[in-house]
């Protein structure tokens, strides 16, 4: 076997073995497959694709090309909730508390974001004190004790994703599908979990811009995982505004914990309880969707989620002041609104535009050395259908520098589609889609 | 302007304008555009093709990436004749003699062989004393006096060719049209010359297989020579067998000797007269095809072209005893005849086949530091439509080492396709393509 052929095969449009796969694993891993063929191996497949099988064996060469979690010792089936990643999504602060107040163990790796605002690693540090560096013994305690814990990805996870990405983010080879599929799974696989509750996300503020696209992700996901032995769901959610009211990292912490509380804004609300109840039905603490629903509805009324956030953000250092505005969360000197320049019905509103403006008030990262200021941010106003008035506010930025407020101001007010008629409400999950 | 969105752009299927081309060239001769994204990008092309006149713009690219050879101070239309590459070829011998005779100027850059067997400076250097390093005045007075000189490329021409040449071989992007096109132009326009003949081999032994995606090439390096100021002619030529009888660098000169000596197998003169016409046509010694061909003959038929080889020859410090068996070229030490195992009619010699079988014997290079041995080679004593019976010599093995003669002889047993019945002759010669 060679890299040579294995590009050819590829290349016209063969079908690579589960071997010839591994192989090239092992070649991108170890260094042996030079970067030209990684890149040229990695065109082929943009070309050509790779059926599901493919997609499957690669994922696992992947996961198993690094260190791996082991949750062995956490009592109970261990459920992840991963995202692809749209603006103002702040489900997992609010779902993993319900499902771990219904009882189910939620041990989550993840990462730093890069892009238009922070992951979920860089919300929770925008709460004082909190520690995403934790040893595996108190990791894995604190699951057992809290059924909750959050960490920050190992070093050694996926080293052969970490060099097909870092070349495929230069090669224009990022968006192939089969790439994509077994670039999150090999990372999900890794983590360790028994079963994995996958958000696509679909629309002009996602990856993802179409539901055939989101399906084709979601399906060749929920395959590998699957094939690899994991429970597996994954839910379609709309993503052609951003989801909830807040964008940035201070402030989505502070959205999550409202919508604990019973006050968050509706869409953040829907999507947490459907995210959790798919937790607590792939964690078996409920026999049926509508019985697992019900328990996080329960969870979240009664108050359990918001005390079970509370209880992990102790257990991670980390502190906050309910009493206080803002619970005592980094807020930002400054803010100013935006104003709407004509009349009109929020048809859609540029969730990709709002999130660059996040990052151009200092809320995500251009490169990966940037520091983010948790403070700042995007504040909306006004949401798809809502009646606007030419000069009444839209939108509220939070920051502490000025130079590059002039820009998210012009990005913020081109964000906004407004139209003459109202809108009917668009669906928020456009599907489910489950494993076998 | 960056790397990314220029292989992003080719991948999603756009056209690349004059000046992204001329980036990218720069950025392959200087070494600033990464060899994983040179990669990237021509397995961007493979899939998505180039048009003509991107092909015409990379190829000039190329050319002007290094140094260039002038022939301004060579008296008259110098014209250069290039093949794509076949076993037995040695055409070159034969037509520059013919057309340098008719008062042709040939200036020919040549290179080492890389496969099969070697290339035809090679070929020259088989003959005992023939220097293939000579200065620039040298080779520019000899044009001028002789009308013919034969020279080793110089190393620093088309720089970006030589790098994106060797990701595409280690890459499998090596087979597409557009950069075969341009890699070919490239240095025939470095070479200088005002009009170029090229033949294309068309056939199971040639690069392209069959004559549509023969004729594409064909068509497309005729439009970068025209867009690039030169006049063009391109043949198209069956390579479904060896051309000629003698496969082997020092064969081969004895078998162009012969021919020019009126002794030569039949396909190796109609070719090789076909060829010098072209280049007397656009040498404009001749105003139609017709008359140029009556030249070519003359000059073959009246010695004037042999004259015109030896005196090419002396030039370069070569030198043979006519008088010798074999011209005194080199000879191997053993000989072996191949035998037929069944009876039939030749329907055709695989040539592929029986250049490998030459490269066994030591003909040719498998990798550059390879030494070739001018002596060895294969010598075809059948071609197609011959009768065979079975047991009677199919060819002779002409070798100095026996290491790896079986699997020559093997090579030229399968080579040999018979059949029943006998077959209508094919035409050599299948199409021309004429710059406009």
């Amino acid at each position: 076997m060679n890299y040579y052929d294995l590009i050819l095969k590829k290349r016209d449009g063969l079908k690579m073995s589960r071997d010839e796969i591994e192989y090239v694993v092992k070649g991108i891993s170890d260094g042996s497959m030079p970067d030209y063929q990684v890149a040229a191996w990695a065109m082929a497949v943009y070309f050509r694709g790779m059926d599901s099988e493919e997609t499957t064996w690669l994922a696992v060469a992947m996961a198993n090309s690094g260190e791996q979690m082991d949750l062995s010792a956490v009592k109970g089936i261990t459920v992840d909730k991963h995202s692809t990643g749209g603006v103002g999504d702040k489900t997992t602060l609010v779902a993993i508390p319900i499902a771990a107040a219904a009882g189910v163990p939620v041990a989550k790796m993840s990462g730093r974001g890069l892009g238009h605002t922070g992951g979920t690693i860089d919300k929770f540090e925008s709460i004082p004190g909190f520690q995403v560096e934790r040893s595996y013994a108190e990791f894995i305690r604190q699951v057992n004790r809290v059924k909750a814990a959050v960490i920050s990805q190992s070093g050694n996870l996926v080293p052969a994703d970490k060099r097909l990405y870092a070349l495929r983010d230069l090669t224009a080879t990022v968006d192939s599908i089969p790439l994509i599929a077994s670039s999150i799974m090999s990372k999900k696989l890794a983590s360790g979990a028994a079963a994995i509750v996958l958000d696509v996300k679909v629309g002009q503020g996602a990856f993802m811009k179409d539901l055939p696209s989101a399906r084709a992700l979601a399906e060749l996901m929920v395959a590998i995982g699957t094939g690899a032995g994991r429970k597996m769901v994954a839910v379609l959610t709309d993503m052609e505004q951003p989801l909830g009211n807040m964008v940035g990292n201070a402030l989505e912490v502070r959205e999550a914990m409202d919508t604990l509380r019973g006050q968050g804004p509706r869409d953040l609300k829907e999507l947490s309880l459907h995210l959790a109840a798919e937790m607590i039905l792939l964690g078996e603490k409920a026999g049926t969707f509508e019985a697992a629903m019900s328990q996080a509805v329960d969870m979240l009324s009664s108050g359990a989620a918001a005390d079970k956030l509370r209880q992990m953000v102790a257990w991670q250092g980390g502190s906050w002041d309910e009493e206080k505005p803002a619970y005592g969360l980094p807020e930002a000197d400054c803010k100013q609104e935006v104003y709407a320049s004509e009349s009109g019905f929020v048809q859609g509103i540029d969730a990709f535009a709002i999130g660059r403006a996040a990052m151009y008030l200092g809320a995500g990262r251009e490169s990966l050395s940037d520091v983010i200021d948790h403070a700042v941010g995007v504040e909306l106003l006004k949401k798809r259908g809502d009646r606007v008035d030419k000069g009444e506010p839209l939108a509220i930025m939070h920051y502490n520098r000025s130079e590059r407020m002039n820009t998210a101001r012009e990005l913020i007010t081109q964000a906004f589609q407004l139209g003459s008629s109202a809108l009917p409400p668009i669906p928020l999950i456009l599907d489910v889609i489950r494993g076998a």
